[in-house]
C-alpha cells in the first residue's frame, strides 16, 4: 500500500501500482470523467502512470493551465499523426504546447502549405480522435531511436536524439503513430472534440536562420466545439479591439519609421486621453500628500552604477551617451528611482517630515528588439506614473495600504473590477540573484502581505518572483474579453536607501535609514492605455472620452445654433465637435456611430426654435428632446457617476 | 572741402582734416563735450582723426555700446600704465574692452595680485586720468615695434607683433605711457572720473593651458562717480537676486553630482511653479487653436540628418546612442521640430484642415561644456515651450502676428513691460551658412517684417543673425535691474518641409508645400524661470507663487482653527501653509518674510471667536482683519488683476 497525499491535504490509502485515474475514481466518477493529467511529487505524470511510491498528487482538468499544457501537447502529437497521412514523405521536428493551443514545426519538403489545406487537417485529425486512442510512453534506447528515424531519412529527430543518452530517450504510441516526447499527456484521444489549425509560418529549424526553413502549423483543440466556437468568437472581437487597429482609427498615437520604431508619437486626441488619465492621477495623489518633481531622462553612467541599474541593464539596453571629448558617459534613464534619491538628497530630513512622497510622470527607457515590440504594450520608452515613498520603518505599513486605496481607485474609476494581486517573494534557494541583507528582506515581504491581508485582496503568493532590489505586489487585472494583464505594481526597497546612503534624523537625534517604496498604479501610460482600448474596445467611460459630443446641423442653415450649442457644451467643460460636412444625416450618424463618440446631438429648424437638442446614444439610440441646460447637466450626472472622488 | 554725411542723412559740408570732435563742435557745444568716439565709413576713428574724403560720421557718446567701448578701451591703457609705475617689470599683453568693463592680461612676475592692491591700482589710476592726457595713434615700422619689446624683454608684445606686418602696426600714446594698439579712443583721459578694479584672475596667455599663466585685471570706470556707485548697487541687487541662490533659498530645483552637472532636478515647489506656467500657457493655446502631442526625447540619427540638425549638432553635442548589436543608432533630441514633422505626416492632408498648430513642452539636449554651464540659465537639457505651426503660405501673415499676440500676452501676464524685438535675417553674402532658397527666405523674411510693423513692435534688424533654416523674430525683454535677455522667439521655415516632404492638397487638388513657424514664447521653461526669478526676486505674481498664504498661530491652542481656515483657503484652490512651529508669532512673522510668502494670516483668540484672519502682506504690513469669505476675495481680485485672459 502507498499513502497519496492530495492539495487539499488529505491522505488516502491505494494499493502499490495503482493510477492518478485509480485515484480520481476513487473520489468521483465526474472528476475521473475530466481528469486530463496529473503530476506527482512535482513531476508531471499520465494518468495512467502507476503510483509506486508515498507522495504528493495533483489532478488536472481542462481548466487548470497544466490540464491544457497535457490536451494541447497530446494534440500535437494527433496533428503530426494527421499531417503524415495526409502529406506522405513530411518530416516531423518539434511539437510543443503554447500559450493558446500548439503547434507542430514540419518540414513539407516541395509541398507549400496554405489555408486551403487546414480543413482537410482538422477532418483528418477529427476522425483519428474519434478513435480513442491511448498514449503509451515506452523507454527505447539510443540505438534503436537512432536507427528508427535514420530509416525515415529525419535528420531533425536524429539531431535531436543525439543530444540525449541512453535512459532518458521515450517514445509515445497511439494508434500507429510514433513520436519521441517525454510524455504528459490525456487519457486518450477521444475527448480532442475541437479543433482549429490557426495559421501556417515560416520557422528556422531551432531558431536559427541557417537552418533549413520549416513550415510551423498553430493549432488549438478544446473538449468541447462550444468552447471552440466561443475561442473563435474572443479572437475576432481582440482582433477587433487591437489597441494599435484602435489607436490609428481614433488618432491616439502613430509611429514613424524616421523617428524610430518602439518610439511612440501622441497624436493631439491621444496626448489629451493621456493628460486626462495623468491629471486625474495627479488629483487623487494631491489628496494622497504626494508632491510632483521633475528629472531629467538621463544620469551619469556612474548614478546607475551606484543604483545597482547599470549592472542589471548596462549591456543589454541603450548604450551611453559620450560626449565630444569621451570624459564622459550618460545613460537614457532605465528607471526614475535614482534620481528621487538624489531628489531626497537635496537636504537632511528630520523624522517628523517623513514620509515624502515624490511623484513623476517619469519616463524610461530600454533596448527591445525590434521582433519584440508590440504596438503600445512593449514600447523602446515608456512613461511610468511613478512615485517613490520615503518613510520610516515604522510608517511602511500604513503606507503601503495607503498605495493599495489609491490603486484601487484608479483600477475602479476605470472600469476594472476583476483583479488579483500576485506577492513575489524572493527565491529563497537563489540568494545570489537578489541584492540587499536577509534581515530587509523579511521585512519587506512581512509589511507586503500584512497589506494585502488587511486590504481583502485576493492574492497568491508567487515565490522567485520579486525584482532583484526587493519584493513587490502586482495587480493582474481581467479585461472585458477575460484576458489577464498585469497593471499597478507596488514595491518596497530596502536597498537603494542603503546605496545612496539617504537618511533622517529620528527621535533620538540619531541617522537612520528610511524605507523606500516604489509605486506606480497604471504601471506604464502607454501599455495602461493600450490596454484600457481592449478592454472598452475604445468606449472609454465618459469623462475620458476625447470627444464627449459630436453635433450634427441637418442642415448648414443650422450651422449657427449648433456653434452656439457648442460653445455653451465648451463652457461646462464638455468635448464637442460639430460635423459641418454637407452629408446626409443618416450618413452623419452612422460617421458619428463609428468614431464612438458617446453622445450625437442632432439640431434642426424644431431645435432652433425650442433652443433645444435631440440626443442619441453611442450604441443606445435615440434619447429624445433635452433643453440645453437639462442635457448639460445630464453630460455632468455621468461623468460624476465615473469618476468617484478619491476619498483620503 | 569734404561733404560729411551723418545718421540722420542730411550732408555737411566741412573743410578737408576736418575731426569728427570739429564736427560735433558744429552741431553744439553739448554734443562736443559728450562725444568721446566716433565711426567713418564704417570703421572706428578716434575724435581727432583728420578726415580727408567725403563720408557717412557717426559721433559716439558713453550711452552708445561704441562709445563705452572707446570708453573702457581707453580706460584698459590707463589701467595698464597704473600698473606699471606701481608694479615695475610686470609685462603687459593684452587689454580688450568687454560687455561691461575691461580687463588686462599681465605677467606679474613674482607678485601675487590680491584684492589688498586693487584700492592703490585705482587711486593711480584716477591720478593719472585726472592729467588729461591725449591718447594719440602713430604708425611704427615692424623692426622698430619689434626693438622696443625686445628691449622690455616683453615676449608677449614681441609675439603679437610678429604676426602682423609692416604698415599695420601702431602705437598709442599718452603722458608717458605707450602701448601697442590698433585705435579707437576717447578725447583724453580726464573724462575717466571713477573706476574700479572689480577681481583678479588666472589666464592663460592665448588662452591656451600649455602657456604661461597671467593675472587678469577686471576693471570698470565711468565718466561719473554716480553711475559706478549706481553700477555696483546694481551688481549687488543682481548678486542678491542670483537665481541659483534664490532657487535654493525657495527649494525651487536643485542640481545633484550624481545625477549629472547641468541637469536640473526639479523640487517640488518648483516642479509645481513650473507646471502653473505651463498650464497657463496651454490655457491661452487652446484657445488659439493649438493642439497639444507628446514626442520621444530621442530619434534615430537618421531623422536628424534628415532634418539637417546632425550636420549642426552632431560633432559637438551628446553623442550617438548605440544598442547592444550596434545596429542602430539613437540621439538625444537637440530640437522637437522633426519630431512634429512626423506627427504632421502621419496622414494626409487637405488645405482645408490647415494650418495645424503643434505643441509641446519638449525638451532638447545640448552638450555644453562643465565650465559653460550656469545655475538654469546655460543647462544640458531644458524644456522648450515648443510649437510648429504648418499653414498654407496664404495664412502665414496671419498665423506671425496671432503668435505675436500670443507672446505680447505671456509677457503681459507676467510682468515683463520693457522689450524689444530682434529681427534676425541672413547675411547676404554668406549663403553658404544657410539651407533654401532665395525665394523662400525673402519670403519668409518679409513676413517677419510685416507682422513686427503691423503689431507696433519697437524692433532693430539684425542682418546676419538668422537661424541656419530660417529668419526669426526674437524678443528682447528688459528686467527690473535693467540688464536684457533673450527670450520668445519666433522663426519662419521653408526648409523642414521640404525636407521632410510635408505636403497638403490644395484647393486644386494638387499637392503644395506647407510653410512651418517655430515658436517658443518662453524660450526655455528653465531659462525663463530663471529670468524671472532675477527679475521678481522671488516675488512672483501671486497667481504664480508656490505659497500664498501661510496661517501663523498665536500658540498651539489655535492650531485647530487654523487647519479650519486653511481648509477653506484650499477650496478656494488658495494655496495655504501652516506654521506649526512651536515659535514665538514674531520669529513666525520674520521667517515668512524670508520665504517670501505674499500673504500671512495671523489667527488668535479674537479670529477665532469672529471667524476672521488678521492678514499681514509681505514687504507692505499690517492689511487690518478680514473675514475668511472677504480674504478669499480679496486673493481671488488681485490674482485675476494680474493674471488676465488670453482673448483670441
Amino acid at each position: 500500500m502507498i499513502n497519496i497525499t492530495l492539495p487539499d491535504g488529505s491522505v488516502r490509502e491505494y494499493e502499490k501500482n495503482s493510477t492518478p485515474m485509480d485515484v480520481a475514481m476513487s473520489i468521483s466518477h465526474g472528476l475521473a470523467r475530466n481528469v486530463i493529467s496529473a503530476s506527482f511529487n512535482g513531476k508531471t505524470v499520465e494518468t495512467k502512470t502507476p503510483l509506486t511510491t508515498d507522495g504528493n498528487l495533483t489532478l488536472y482538468t481542462f481548466e487548470q493551465p497544466e490540464g491544457k499544457k497535457a490536451f494541447w501537447h497530446s494534440s500535437a502529437h494527433v496533428l503530426a499523426q494527421a499531417i503524415q497521412q495526409l502529406y506522405p514523405g513530411v518530416k516531423l521536428t518539434i511539437g510543443p504546447a503554447i500559450e493558446n493551443g500548439f503547434y507542430y514545426d514540419i518540414d513539407f519538403g516541395e509541398h507549400k502549405v496554405s489555408e486551403t489545406d487546414f480543413p482537410k487537417i482538422e477532418q483528418r485529425f477529427l476522425e483519428l480522435a474519434r478513435g480513442k486512442h491511448e498514449f503509451t510512453l515506452r523507454e527505447v534506447s539510443k540505438a534503436d531511436a537512432l536507427a528508427k528515424y535514420k530509416e525515415e531519412g529525419n535528420p531533425f529527430k536524429v539531431e535531436l536524439i543525439e543530444n540525449l543518452n541512453d535512459g532518458e530517450i521515450t517514445f509515445c504510441d497511439h494508434d500507429d503513430f510514433t513520436d519521441l516526447c517525454r510524455g504528459g499527456h490525456i487519457p486518450n484521444t477521444g475527448i480532442l472534440k475541437a479543433v482549429k489549425v490557426m495559421s501556417a509560418a515560416g520557422a528556422y529549424w531551432r531558431g536559427d536562420e541557417k537552418n533549413p526553413q520549416l513550415t510551423r502549423i498553430y493549432g488549438i483543440s478544446f473538449p468541447k466545439a462550444k468552447m471552440l466556437t466561443e475561442y473563435l468568437e474572443l479572437l475576432e472581437l481582440a482582433k477587433q479591439r487591437d489597441h494599435r487597429k484602435l489607436g490609428k482609427e481614433l488618432e491616439l498615437f502613430t509611429f514613424s519609421q524616421k523617428v524610430g520604431q518602439g518610439l511612440p508619437l501622441w497624436l493631439p486626441k491621444g496626448a489629451a486621453l493621456r493628460s486626462r488619465l495623468e491629471d486625474f492621477l495627479k488629483k487623487a495623489q494631491k489628496k494622497a500628500g504626494y508632491e510632483m518633481v521633475m528629472t531629467p531622462h538621463i544620469g551619469q553612467k556612474e548614478l546607475y552604477v551606484t543604483s545597482g541599474h547599470y549592472e542589471k541593464y548596462g549591456e543589454d539596453s541603450f548604450q551611453p551617451i559620450k560626449t565630444p571629448k569621451m570624459d564622459e558617459e550618460f545613460l537614457l534613464k532605465p528607471m526614475n528611482c535614482p534620481h528621487h534619491c538624489e531628489v531626497y538628497n537635496y537636504k537632511p530630513w528630520s523624522y517628523k517630515e517623513l514620509p515624502k512622497r515624490y511623484a513623476e510622470f517619469g519616463t524610461v527607457y530600454r533596448y527591445e528588439q525590434s521582433g519584440e515590440l508590440h504596438g503600445m504594450t512593449r514600447v523602446r520608452c515608456f512613461t511610468q506614473d511613478d512615485a517613490h515613498i520615503f518613510c520610516t520603518p515604522d510608517q511602511l505599513d500604513q503606507e503601503f495600504k495607503d498605495v493599495i486605496d489609491l490603486v484601487l481607485y484608479v483600477f475602479g474609476s476605470l472600469g476594472f473590477e476583476d483583479f488579483t494581486a500576485q506577492v513575489s517573494l524572493r527565491d529563497p534557494e537563489n540568494p545570489s540573484k537578489y541584492i540587499g541583507s536577509d534581515e530587509n528582506w523579511n521585512k519587506a515581504e512581512n509589511a507586503i502581505i500584512n497589506a494585502a491581508k488587511e486590504k481583502g485582496l485576493n492574492y497568491v503568493i508567487e515565490t522567485g518572483e520579486a525584482a532583484f532590489y526587493g519584493p513587490k505586489l502586482d495587480f493582474m487585472v481581467k479585461d472585458a474579453l477575460g484576458r489577464s494583464w498585469q497593471l499597478g505594481t507596488i514595491q518596497v526597497d530596502y536597498n537603494l536607501p542603503e546605496r545612496f546612503d539617504l537618511t533622517y534624523k529620528g527621535s533620538d537625534n540619531a541617522e537612520h535609514r528610511p524605507v523606500m517604496i516604489h509605486r506606480a498604479p497604471f504601471g506604464s501610460m502607454e501599455r495602461f492605455i493600450a490596454v484600457l482600448l481592449e478592454h472598452t474596445g475604445g468606449n472609454f467611460p465618459l469623462w475620458l472620452m476625447p470627444e464627449q459630443v459630436i453635433i450634427l446641423p441637418i442642415s448648414e442653415k443650422y450651422q449657427k445654433y449648433a456653434e452656439k450649442v457648442s460653445g455653451l457644451l465648451e463652457n461646462s467643460e464638455i468635448r464637442t465637435l460639430i460635423d459641418d460636412r454637407s452629408e446626409k444625416t443618416g450618413r452623419k450618424i452612422r460617421d458619428a456611430e463609428v468614431s464612438k463618440v458617446p453622445y450625437m446631438i442632432i439640431v434642426g429648424e424644431k431645435e432652433e426654435g425650442e433652443e433645444s437638442v435631440s440626443v442619441r446614444k453611442h450604441g443606445e439610440g435615440d434619447l429624445g428632446t433635452f433643453s440645453i441646460n437639462d442635457f448639460i447637466k445630464h453630460i455632468s450626472d455621468e461623468v460624476a457617476k465615473t469618476l468617484v472622488t478619491f476619498n483620503k
